[in-house]
């Protein structure tokens, strides 16, 4: 191959975007709408779906697995889709990764502290992204003087999957997790889980119109077209995305393709192994 | 060895007991009650906890694989302690092992016709096990004018392992749940995931003093101990809980040990491999 034809092949490959399930489709979304020239290979890894409840260990072998599988489809650019595996495994698959890989706690943290006026912003997600205090080492490596208030929000993320997004379940338990917020008096709140955007109506009810609400699946896609410079595909493409699960089963497939509004098509069914690390050139 | 003696070695090894995680703790505490002489290795499959939510063949292989775990350990006997995994798994189990194997289906499916008399039974369970039909086909099989209403009920084990048994929100979700239950004029409801029986307070002030819960556990207990047989450990024995998971995180682990008032002691972590049907002999 010509370098030019290299460079061309180089910039036709997919962009791999990975979650543990469903929820990443929101950034998939994202993708489609800021990069439409690009074609997208998404993995949800239902068969193991939540991540937010597990060890580091198991989120970041779960998270090398699933990349692994992404590279096989010749992958040119690795979007973490999920928060969970974002705090807790980009440390390890930028060691072991030859292509370039982004997550979405950065961009979020970033778009969190331009947003911020009073530097007091919430953070919510799952109990494993919390934990690992990801975002506040994220949002202070960029702004030391931010007061962050965290909360783990367990419960949101099954009442989505149940569909219950306009309802009076959800309202309460919003309530419960998010009074700690309000009374911190921040002025920005990170939806620090891929399908919490799916909530954005009843966390603005809740939080009235004083509170930004920084959803990571916008700023992922804005980092990602400045990540790929010169590996973007060529503008006249139509970009094409296709959706692989690990498990077939998917209730909350339909909830989120109408929610977002997003074309998934077909979805293939992918088995996945335990592929470890070797794998990952 | 000779006869008596092997057969001594026999009664000596473990129940295996497993569960996609913690919630056939329940099943293994009624072991603990009825058969004390026992020793019981408990595998909680934690690192792809919850099965309830994902495909039959997906459910069917991981009950595979914790089972050739359980049997490294040289369990004499297999209790799925999990409504999903004896829902989907046990016909190919029992195809598969040369050991007995008993689940929480059909002890508690005889419990519950015994149970009825207005020959009205409910169902909950996980959406896996619900639409498995596995409760209908065995009440039916044990007494076909039976009539049975089934519910779905998928929030309520993300709100027991938060730890919200006593909660305004489980009530309420608990009401959405069971109306169409109570409709049916049912006198007799079925708690078909072993995670049930920890909301059996709050289930009870809905439904009131007329319609009797049946519990897999005790039953599934009392069937394990008819099953047994020869294989009984002798009497005089004190047996021991081992517990082992599949992944380290298990913030849940608390609330059911407090909940069911079991001493569960140091937690093994067992890593599950692809096992695969090979080595179930």
């Amino acid at each position: 191959m010509t370098p030019s034809a290299a460079k061309r092949a180089a910039r036709a490959r997919p962009i791999g975007v990975f979650d543990s399930g469903i929820g990443g489709l929101t950034v998939a979304a994202a993708l489609r709408d800021l990069l439409p020239a690009e074609d997208i290979f998404y993995i949800g890894d239902t068969a193991r779906v939540p991540y937010g409840g597990k060890s580091a260990q198991t989120i970041e072998r779960y998270s090398i697995e699933i990349t692994a599988l992404l590279l096989a489809e010749q992958a040119k650019l690795i979007v973490v889709a999920c928060n969970t595996a974002s705090a807790l495994a980009i440390p390890r698959l930028e060691e072991l990764l030859k292509v370039p890989v982004i997550g979405v706690i950065v961009p979020g943290a970033r778009a969190a502290v331009a947003a911020t006026r009073n530097g007091r912003i919430g953070v919510i997600g799952t109990r494993a992204t919390i934990q690992s205090r990801a975002y506040e080492r994220a949002i202070h490596a960029l702004d030391a003087g931010v007061d962050i208030t965290s909360q783990p929000c367990p419960m949101l993320v099954p009442l989505i999957e149940e569909g219950w997004l306009e309802d009076a379940v959800t309202d309460q338990v919003i309530r419960r997790y998010l009074e700690k917020i309000v009374k911190a008096d921040v002025d920005t709140l990170v939806l620090g889980c891929t399908h919490y955007p799916l909530l954005r109506e009843p966390l603005k009810k809740f939080l009235g119109p004083k509170i930004t609400l920084v959803d990571s699946a916008a700023n992922c896609a804005a980092a990602v077209k400045k990540l790929l410079g010169p590996l973007a595909a060529p503008r006249n493409r139509v970009g094409r995305l296709r959706v692989a699960l690990t498990d077939s089963s998917s209730s909350f497939l339909r909830v989120a393709e109408e929610a977002l509004g997003l074309q998934v098509g077909d979805v293939e069914l992918i088995p996945v192994r335990n592929a470890g690390a070797a794998s990952l050139q």
